[in-house]
């Protein structure tokens, strides 16, 4: 089973002189900040400490390891406990491809014609997310699921859909009208996502 | 006063060979489909017959104009009623540079930090909303407002937030759960931006 | 009318760590220089002193406005005087859309063939001049005139060609050699440019 | 247990009209050859038909899923048996990462300076290839292991460093004096590996 | 002696399917149009018909050798008399080094702050050549000289700007205004040039 | 004769401020470090103190000549005694054109689909080597051989093959498995490449 994920990075220490802003084609073989730690074994022990949404993820990014500086890629776990769900989000700086380690989730995309491209995807099963659409994923089996994202940027970045939209302040009347929604609906929204 | 907005494009017909699927770097000076006409000409002008939304768009991407292919860049032009907005929505292959022709605008964007950036925009006035992020305009002003945008891909993508999340029919049980929503409340969003 | 050109940013003040040498995909939302100033206003208003030429413009690249840093755009107001001219030039790395607010501008451009594509452009139309090709623009109305151009880069370069052909020490011989020039004409030349 | 590994696209019909050659940011949502198969699942079984290296792998890039295509990744599953091994090799297009499934490998690369960075990794960790640099893995647990491996590029490219110098009939001299063997050793060495 | 430079390619025959617009990453390892030839070899040798201006040129791009298509690099042979100019020019796709095979040659380069940066270059010596900016050479040696230079695009573009600014048919009183020309002064120019 | 070869850059000191890690598109003209030198020119000898493999070489790339930072070139000077051998090896960043100043040169590369293209060259031929993959040369004339390889990377990088594989100790049992080899025969191996 996989009750956790070590994530392990073989560097070596070499004095840092960028955090390059762009991924794109390297210009040396890595390129690590200066560290007093030759090799690096990280292990990301499965917490499941699960949200009201019944979600948990480790996003693993070259802010997070900087072995990955450079390299164009980076990964994430995800876990989800029964009925759990990630909620609609997208990554503004990447492609994904999801693996599951375990579980039977609900998983989709909406791409930019506004077809829904959703199905149930199953252990050892791989499903992809196109750069920039929106995507979300739900366990509907009857026990945990977990998923291995990986990602063609060493920082895709992550704006999840109902937070960037209603926890943030837009002018009420904007919302309002955009949504369909009045006052008293949006101010229910808007409290729950801030 | 800008009452309408005509695009003009200076090509020549040469024979078709590819329709490229990234921005990059050209490997030439444009690249336009097999067309009997030489000298394009445009005009687009402003119809302004709104929505419900109070506002009109009319994209000029390398689709629309081929002469834009392998360069890099795509424009819009936008109207606003009084009242009028621009739901929240995001580009996922370009940045956009807005430019305000009449009106006040508020204007805003949102990062992936959760933080929102808002402010009324007026004429000749210029915002920058950054690659992939979600933003949103509305007309403040007592008199229609018109913008355009500049986009740094020939294809920049446009993905309306309550249309893509509420109007694909994800699963109601996903969605309510992500927004905090009951089956009743959803129903209505979902209804009203299918 | 548009007698001045107001530029907006919404910027937060995050500490300095790159200026980045390239226009490519972003690894972040953007990148902004450190400053005490979390939301800059900058009012460009229209000077109109017009040199020589008849011409005036305002660059607006990173450089000048850091929160463009990254995010692979750029623009610039220029300004005509009646008979007013922006000399043959290009940008080495940009295309430009070039919108034109008010009056009545002979405009074209060369490309790599030597084919010559120029035409009268007004008021709400937009041209678009390739990557690396040299352009050129006239006002041949009756009233001062004003264009907006759009970059796809943050860094487009400008490279003047009268200026840098006769204003910059080439050896004599080879320069009249190549434009056909005798020795008083060249004289003439590098003297009214450098 | 993962006693296969099952890859799921889902996918439209949609006509067929380029296949690109660059991985770089797309200009399109996606990009799917012709097919009349609109929702593709494909399942590829565990055969573990090991050959003598105890080695078998299913690499899925875009000439097998054209789902992928124009997205910039692509992924692979190998097997190995008890003491396999996959031989060094690099991709010329992608950095790779690599995430345990089952076994304990010995895994590592060799940077352009010569410095071997190897190490074991077990069930839930990640290793990080750098794009092109020669890697290598061998299960040395007492039961199978499997791997997945990630990679930034639609089409990553592999050379097995083994079958690239000593299966392709390059001048024997050229190789005797390369690895410092004599006409013997190199025959036995290009019988065993063309 | 350099009297000849034979163009050695060695391809084999694939079918043909794109001609890429872009230089970027490959997605393999290489792309040759459909051809019933296995091995190129190429011979060019040196007419050196010079022309008024004591130059010729031998531009070897992937227009030329399919064999360079998606490899992002091509190269030129230059030949010049005694007092031979290769005129002001740039290429607006790729930087250049030039590589001196025989001669004494005065060369260099203008950059966006119209600094110039000139040199005699001798047999042996090398010298870069930005990407998009002007510059020219001259053979001021006592015998013919020959350059060869490599580009990092397979298909550069060629400007020489006499050509492109006088011999186009851009509109006389702006190219009078932009140089400080009269009219008789710009008729013999656009003669000399076009 | 090119009995040496001189490099030449024209440069100017302006501060430093990045060392970029990626070839793309440059945001300025050129970027060079600071330093006292305006003008650097460098003469690269002939040393020719060739090794056991009868090879010399001396790489040009933005390590040692700042002014190619950030223009996306290098390149290399190769000296060949007769007999002498340029290793398998490859350049994980960057395709190489090479040109062939003297003598006749057998050289040839490997695609991913383990064809090998070997020909002679020539005084005067070039030959294209694509990026990642394995080549090699060997001087079969009776006389010392040059050539000039350039490269579209400031950084192109170098993997020899044979030192790589066997002077890195990795885990023997690996390499036997991988080559076929025994323990006696791996060690010699190991011995003479580490």
């Amino acid at each position: 089973m996989f009750c956790m994920m070590r994530i392990l990075f073989l560097l070596i220490s070499i004095h840092f002189y960028i955090i390059s802003a762009f991924d794109s084609d390297p210009l040396q073989d890595y390129c690590i900040p200066h560290t007093p730690i030759h090799f690096l074994q990280k292990c990301i022990t499965s917490h499941r400490d699960f949200k009201a949404t019944g979600f948990a993820s480790i996003p693993v990014s070259s802010n997070v390891f900087p072995g990955l500086n450079i390299l164009g890629m980076s990964f994430v776990r995800a876990d989800f406990d029964v009925d759990g769900i990630n909620v609609p989000h997208y990554h503004p700086r990447a492609t994904e491809t999801a693996f599951v380690l375990e579980g039977r989730i609900y998983s989709g995309f909406i791409d930019t014609g506004y077809r829904l491209f959703a199905k149930v995807i199953e252990k050892g099963e791989v499903m992809v997310f196109p750069k920039g659409l929106i995507h979300f994923q739900m366990n509907i089996g009857d026990s945990p699921a977990t998923i291995v994202g990986s990602f063609n940027s060493q920082n895709p970045g992550l704006v999840k859909v109902p937070s960037a939209v209603f926890g943030t302040s837009i002018k009420e009347e904007l919302l309002m009208k955009a949504f369909g929604l009045d006052k008293k609906e949006l101010a229910k929204l808007n409290k729950g996502l801030s």
